[in-house]
């Protein structure tokens, strides 16, 4: 195996169709969700090699998930837990405002540990991508993350970081020391200017730089993006798209990036990739559906013929 | 009891799924609709008593009514009538074309008479706010207001009205002197610049403060309100927010207005709670399905955490 | 024209999806009702000319009426009314109890009259089918049923009766003697064992024969129906099949009956069509989406090739 | 208050609609559960006194529960509990099988404690009624079913315990001793045949009966019950119906016992009332959808007229 | 017959709900399309008599096409094939990008011969309309279209075209010389501007009128369109609306053009017609469900009064 | 590879929900169908590998029956072809008449030649399964079977056949010769009663068992199967299920018995294992949706606990 590894928590995930108070709803789906498997399933549809790993229930949310990942190509190493399949339930209160609950507390995802991850498994891969969200699920969870971030930099595979600060799973105070210690440890990392300003004083990119990363990309949703990327700078517009959901632009722009350096390609065109990945993203509703595929990113920019 | 009374023709709502003609519609929803009663939720929901009082027919969709009302917490004094219960069919025929046919005519709700009002009840409230609805559904109906209003005078019962003018059931000829009427005798009069206009001339807020009223508001859509209450003058500009469905904001307006008055806050409060409700109306679909709580006035107004 | 000529009160239908309570249902359908209606629809399934006369309301739903009739090739006669379209509520309480409500007082339909029914129209039918639900419906809509039975007779043009007691409407000691009155006057009736009993005692084929028809049939459901046709008696097992919607049998009963007898059919040919169409109505869910077609009534004897 | 009260566990419950893999599901519902909480809207719609204490997450599926359990009017008393509400996923694996997961170990409902049930309230109740469900939950949940238990038999107020064992929850090893202790110290007991058997050997009415409850009701499916009911044998067949869910019927039936009691009718009212709510239950689908209201119980035993 | 005449192929169209990928979708509707029989339709909402001539298979989808026409008042002539019904899949890949698949080759309607078009139906035809859509489908297709067109020529019957350049069907290389040909034989043609320069050089209006047609439109979306009527030139802009899905608005428009031409109206009131169904079209989603009548051209014109 | 190879048309398949008429229906489901796809699918289901090539378009339909496979864990070798994507239009007439429309002729899928079908790939297979619906799509289709067919055989590869009739392909006449050539170069044979009688005259399983197979099954729905595996009699009953969709049972059935087959089991157990995915089949909806795991097949005679 030589793409990406990656590992973390992926529940259920549980959406009101349509607008309005949860009582008021008619329908609901079921699908999956976790930043990690999103980043895994985005790099395979972009038709690079991707490993995820982690925890779910025996239960037939953990089947979907599992299934799920199959079906996109993603290698998913799935370990079945006592504890159960975390679920995420998600609205519209109105046009505007998503509300999330989080029913992850103890569950199969959280219970994450160390042996989970093959030490043979993170040598052999080309990237190994991590998030912030990880160490904040559980202590064990936290030593899985630092123990393969470790075994990955004395194999001279490059970490990647995505900070992803979750403010329902820890305070900033909490937070900042640990995602600071992450990020020191990294090749790439992926931020937004405020999760940047939890590690860092001053100018992110700069900021995050000065920790060790060769590669730092901070994404800004429709502003775009800017990186330094082996000591130059990249400023990258959004495109202008219509907005149908902005959800998952995040995982897509990383797996734009990661699944173009994994394939070779140069700094600005990864940035390309991912921008038009976080582009795409916004365009189409869903968390993990709106995972462009290279056709998809072909197509985007493309009109319609009859 | 010392909340809102109220009392009205409350109706079945047939709503057509998506945009087009009645006759490509693939799938409806049954909901309830009537202005005093949606006043009268709107108050439940922001946690004041409110009671609500009609007649409905001996058929389920009467039940759908008073199940709905109790739902909320609305106190609902149903009066089953040997007439059925009114039904509205509402479809959109183009994006921006909203269609509603009444039938209604000879209903239930329509054969309210004066003493379905108890006078205890009367005498007991806080405030008892009526429509302009009313008095054009039949003379019994329009006595029951008159009557009731008259009561809570005489008891110094603050009496609410809503002009709500509609041009489906009478013309402005018929309506204009019942409502002035109507306004003459009430204590707050909440109106649309057009309704103002049916019933003074020259400037909406003096020309009705002159008829009687202390507390006069106009309230104008996207342009926001404008008051005069114990002779104080206010102008509230409406928050600026996207507009998924129109329908509903007067009557959370009123509700917003109506129970932070029976809270006892103070003039600009109450404006500030009226105006933050018809702003939530209208970022959410359907018509009592958008009457906000408490919790989603500060929800609307702050960001998702993740 | 000669064909079918019908009239009658059709309203619109909301019926609820699935089973349960009004206030727990997701989703409803719109779509017409009448009995009348039903049997023209049936007949132009057939493939036989067919005209319905009625009154609408000049509303969304007295437009789908229309649009409906005709998109099967009925030739509606449309009146607009002042007053609503009626409609009807239906809704599965339990797997077994299917519950309907009226909301048709004073409506449109309701206020058919004798001038609506063209004289002319009348005297070149083929047949005229009327039902026992419009003499309940009002007095005009009486006179308007009896006067056009008149006008029929003095033409020589055959008259149907479709008995159609409706206990929702007037009481069986009401209804008894005006529907004994009618079928004085038919030609043809159309009875079940109940309705037969409401108009005359003992046997129901000898009974109603002795009021003047020449073609009497008694349908009953599952068990099939009787009939005594010029004096003939015949006896028809109806279809074994697997039930999932016994609502419009009759109607389709009716259709096919009519449409072989407009065709020049024996009876034993236009009672095994009767058959075959109820058989055929109570294997499709709705009311009128049930009349066959004669390509249905094909297929539904044929088994699937692949 | 002198009606039924009653404490426990509900969770959100997520159903799937159709059959099938949960991954070819295309849509799902949102509802609430819980054997208590059934209960307590079954006694509710009944038309009689019923409150249900729990705990609930500060999220939207807890608001939901609230909400209806309002809706149908019972005094519930919510308390919210930093944890995540319990959430259950179900779906049909093929026509005939039913699959549900819990996803709730550590939930907000599990961790109910004694302090919890107010000493006032059980006091002044008409009937607790308690489940076997929740000693399993955890200690403190035991802990406050037991201190309820004696509060109420301390205050001469008769103890309901339907037994309702959990097979995900305990082994019947373990839960064999708590539910005969529990058992033993209950006025009222429902059980199945197996579930009796678990606490239990020999003939079931007679041994549950020797453990002091006088009034037993051992309830069989669609084979009805038996009861020993102050020393009176009892044997009610069950009402021969179309089943649609079978899922529900025992929450039914505990409720229409239990109303009756509350409202005074003699044993065999009772069973008979019960016997048909679990009748209903079946024929509608959906958990605690299938709550019978009084007109439903009427409804169900009569014909549609037209 | 005295309206318009005209023919082509209609296919089944099914169309995904929502936004995403087809693997995606939870649900899809089955309707019809066809540039000539969209026309047709159009011209009969609006009142005018309208033929349709074709091909479909012997399957349940030609079955639709048949009564869908009927249904909106279309003569439809609907000639059985032995091969299938050609079928179209359109789904929105992001909230911008259509797109539709054609699953037509060799299909029913591609078979279309020149015997298919009764003579005497050409010669009785107030306005022949064809497009270019049809000699793209076979030899035997493009035959018919020129010689219905050289029939209605001969008795003076004029000929109406859209050109309607389709990509998918064939070259501009190879279209260009057989859409130059139709044209000069046209008395009418609507272009676009991209289609117009695949024809002629230059200005659209008089390149393309300088080859005979004495009515030459060029529309062009949001723009609205320029004509060359009779010698004289018109201009006239899109009304501004908020579209919901810009397919269909050139059917639309063709029909509103050529229905008022029929009735005898101006070129400026035909041109405002044109105009004001196209805008209709844009507001409403779907192909033929977005055909406007006269009374939805006055509605979208209307304010709602209630 | 060791496992399954099979090759023929996949279609995409276009549902509709509920009973009734295509143009009163309110929604369509869009899967895939094919025989040989279904075996593989539902090999790999039950976790042995399973290969399946065939041709499909360049379209959106041919990308989703790509993606289905894989997501099931076929290895799918999909060729794409200028034509499009073959469909199938499934409505249910009435409660017990499905009728299907083939949308296939000329497709991408009927143009598979033997140059398809890898000689490396077949020589490497443990069986190769093809079916008597490939002969019927073309000739070059017909070529690839037979060729394929005596590739597997010189190199000892065991070679089973589904006979597969379909009545819209060919006629019996046309039919009956093929067949027999190719079930004469079979090891395995799959037919039911009706179309070994198309093959040979007297008993099936001896008269097919004397063209060459060792292996020959006849299955026979609700009455489950007879064999003669190496000379030995096999009969085993249907399971006694609830039958919600009687489609996909043969495919389940082959696909059980060649799961077990690749796994090495004894012929008893091979059909044990038939005749439990035939009825796992019929108890789930759809197609390719209804076949098992090995999971479904154990949870599929357990029963619920809760
Ligand atoms: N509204 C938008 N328009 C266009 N591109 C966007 C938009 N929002 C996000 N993107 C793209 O996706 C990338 C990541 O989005 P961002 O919102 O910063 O991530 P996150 O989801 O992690 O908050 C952005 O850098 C941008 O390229
Ligand atoms: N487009 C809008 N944007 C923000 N607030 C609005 C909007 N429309 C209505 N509101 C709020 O709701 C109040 C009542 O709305 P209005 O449209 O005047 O009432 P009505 O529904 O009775 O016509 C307004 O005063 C304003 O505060
Ligand atoms: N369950 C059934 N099975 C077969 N045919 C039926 C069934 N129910 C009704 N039919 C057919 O339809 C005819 C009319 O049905 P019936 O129920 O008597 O009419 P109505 O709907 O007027 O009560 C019957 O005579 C019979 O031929
Ligand atoms: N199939 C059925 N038909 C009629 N009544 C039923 C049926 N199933 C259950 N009931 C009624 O509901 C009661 C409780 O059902 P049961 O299945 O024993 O409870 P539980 O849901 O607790 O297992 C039964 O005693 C019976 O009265
Ligand atoms: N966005 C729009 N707003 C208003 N009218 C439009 C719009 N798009 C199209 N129309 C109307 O429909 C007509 C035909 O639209 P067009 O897009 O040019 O046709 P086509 O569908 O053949 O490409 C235009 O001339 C204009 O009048
Ligand atoms: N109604 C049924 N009940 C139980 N098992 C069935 C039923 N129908 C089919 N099966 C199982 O599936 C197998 C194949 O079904 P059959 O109908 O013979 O195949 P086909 O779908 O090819 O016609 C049968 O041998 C039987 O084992």
């Amino acid at each position: 195996m030589s793409g990406l590894l990656t590992f973390g928590e992926t529940m259920g995930l549980v959406t009101a169709d349509g607008i309005g108070a949860l009582d008021r709803v008619r329908g609901f789906r079921l699908g999956i969700g976790g930043a990690e498997s999103n980043v895994a399933l985005g790099v395979a549809r972009l038709g690079l090699p991707a490993t995820w790993i982690g925890r779910v229930g025996r239960d037939a949310t953990g089947d979907l998930i599992e299934r799920r990942l199959r079906a996109d190509g993603v290698e998913a190493v799935v370990i079945r837990d006592p504890s159960f399949t975390g679920l995420m339930v998600k609205h519209r209160r109105t046009g505007a405002l998503l509300h999330v609950d989080y029913h992850r507390a103890g569950s199969a995802g959280s219970r994450l540990m160390p042996a989970d991850i093959p030490v043979g498994a993170v040598r052999a891969a080309a990237i190994v991508h991590v998030t912030g969200i990880t160490p904040a699920l559980s202590d064990s969870a936290r030593a899985a993350v630092f123990q393969a971030v470790e075994t990955a930099r004395a194999a001279g595979v490059p970490v990647s970081v995505d900070v992803n600060f979750r403010a329902k799973l820890w305070s900033p105070y909490d937070a900042g020391p640990v995602l600071r210690d992450l990020v020191s440890r990294a090749d790439l990392v992926f931020a937004g200017p405020g999760e940047a300003a939890l590690i860092v004083d001053g100018p992110p990119l700069q900021g995050l730089a000065a920790l060790g990363p060769t590669e730092v990309i901070v994404k800004d949703g429709a502003r775009g993006c800017t990186a330094l990327i082996d000591g130059e700078r990249h400023t990258v517009p959004a495109r202008d798209v219509v907005v149908v959901d902005p959800v998952g632009a995040g995982d897509a722009f990383a797996a734009g990036y990661l699944a173009d350096r994994l394939s070779g390609a140069a700094p600005a065109a990864r940035l390309a990739t991912a921008i038009a990945a976080g582009a795409f993203a916004v365009t189409v509703p869903g968390d993990c559906e709106s995972l462009p595929t290279r056709e998809d990113l072909i197509a985007a920019t493309t009109d319609v013929t009859r």
